[in-house]
């Protein structure tokens, strides 16, 4: 059984209430506690040692990482994160200069973000460092955005480039909370979600959950410098998707499929995709912003490239394949 | 470096804000998040196979313990837990079907107390199954309860029965948030926390916290019937304090010193006492309240037994021991 197939067979199960705006199966969980203008934002990720880093990893990456990958996913629905809890399951005769260089590197993402550690737990897992961290923050009423939005027409956007983050950017990526914010605030966002498992993977939950299908223009793909590194050197990627197209380019296929770009993907309605660009390189001159394609009133995926217009079809990214 | 010296040495550096009431080191974090009669509750907790229970322990009690724990967390501060969510690290291969029990313990558990699941995380834990679960929920902004503010003078208060849950009640107890409720609602509770060390280990985490000492009656302490079964057979506690006091009794030992109680302690005035333990028996018939001792401006703990009153000196529970 898959990573995929045991939460879908858990989720119809879980317990809800109606306060639950949105629940297990989105870039975080959105409830409504009452206050007046604001929901309230959860999210919960993992890091685990031999999964996520290698005993070689440096410390203060790893805490960048554990907490990066949770503002991520505040950035995946425009949300402002505020507080952090950390849970460490730590080995006996752990190295607790190893630990404090992980805190550094929380602490000095957090900072940035105004967020406060507020606290923890601390147990044992004698094999392994395991490292779970939770974020709650908030999110206008007035601006939800799901995977579920995209329309017929929209124009497809990813920012940054992509593929290659094994090389490093997996450790080091910047969460895109404030381009995030900025996106919700100056436009009407249809659907987004963060790029953990490539696009090529996560594209397909924005169009299950929005009942569409997407056209791709591989020219207009974002490669990352490291996607062509990689491919030059052969080089295998973090994702764990089975492509089943004829690339001609392994650079083209590491920007599609690898994992851990932790870049927004979002749309928009095709009528505010210029205005949106013009914008954008006002505000964010130093982040790429790319159109790659369009939703498609047509379901599945397909790629433009020069073979022409052709299925995409991947197999998702599963943490127990 | 046990766990207690590393959350000491961790704790200062905390990036910290203005909302942040009550931070680490606290039974859950405590926030203002803007809303208008209340705070936020935070708490996290994990529980690891072989740690917390074994590859033969039944899933739903497993279930019911890892969320059960965070339940008794948000007693000790008489919140009301809203939302949750459960990371999970996996072996490869891991049981569907212990997993679906694993949910129903929680999920039972849940609905008993009205509160959602709303999603977490799956991940690889290779050897061993790590579950962290961290729970959101409310509090009245007027109704803070702390450790730190017990008083000369006060008495000292204990649920339910003492020790020996190794044999049970670590994997079934309920957590006691309606009581913790009522007593907030109806009484002037000075200082109130979880047994989860043992009384003997918590009680001091009050004692320091609010710079004050405390007697305690060697026969007030509720003990329970798993602790004299357990002294009866010589079985080990599932605490690590050490104790150095000659008690003659090992089941008031385990009682002092047993982990996992998940009962609640807390400090009234002894104006109170009275009127308390009589309201009590009226609303709660079926479960015990004991007076075990008084708070002392004298600080560290005594036990007044009989050989008299001598001191109780014990080095807490130290999950890297």
């Amino acid at each position: 059984m898959t990573e995929f197939e045991l939460i879908q067979r858990l989720i119809p199960n879980l317990p809800t209430n109606a306060s639950v705006i949105a629940g297990a199966g989105h870039d975080c969980a959105i409830v409504d506690i009452g206050l007046a203008d604001e929901l309230l934002l959860l999210k919960t990720d993992a890091v685990v040692e031999g999964v996520h880093f290698t005993p070689e990893t440096d410390a203060r990456r790893v805490g960048h990482k554990a907490l990066g990958r949770c503002l991520s996913d505040f950035a995946a629905m425009a949300g402002t994160p505020r507080h952090a809890m950390v849970t460490l399951g730590l080995p006996t005769g752990f190295d607790a200069d190893w630990i404090d260089g992980l805190y550094a590197g929380m602490r000095h993402l957090a900072e940035q973000h105004g967020i406060a550690i507020v606290g923890g737990e601390t147990t044992r897992n004698p094999e392994r460092i395991f490292m779970s961290v939770n974020v709650t923050g908030v999110l206008p009423r007035n601006r939800v955005i799901l995977r579920a939005g995209a329309k017929p027409g929209d124009a497809i956007f990813v920012t940054g480039e992509l593929g290659g983050s094994i090389l490093g950017k997996h450790l080091d990526f910047e969460p895109r909370l404030t381009e995030a914010r900025w996106l919700a605030e100056n436009f009407t966002i249809h659907s987004m979600m963060d790029l953990s498992d490539g696009i090529a993977g996560d594209l397909r939950h924005i169009l299950q959950s929005s009942g569409v299908g997407a056209e791709l223009l591989g020219r207009a793909i974002p490669i990352s410098r490291a996607a062509r590194q990689k491919a030059r050197a052969s080089l295998p990627g973090n994702g764990n998707l089975e492509i089943e197209v004829d690339t001609s380019s392994p650079a083209l296929l590491a920007a599609l499929t690898d994992g851990e770009d932790f870049e927004l993907l979002f749309t928009v309605a095709s009528a505010d995709a210029v205005r949106l660009l013009d914008a954008w390189k006002q505000r964010f001159s130093t982040l790429k912003l790319s159109c790659v394609g369009k939703i498609t009133a047509n379901p599945g995926m397909r790629i433009q490239d020069k073979f022409g217009l052709r299925p995409l079809n991947v197999s998702g990214y599963t943490h127990f394949a």
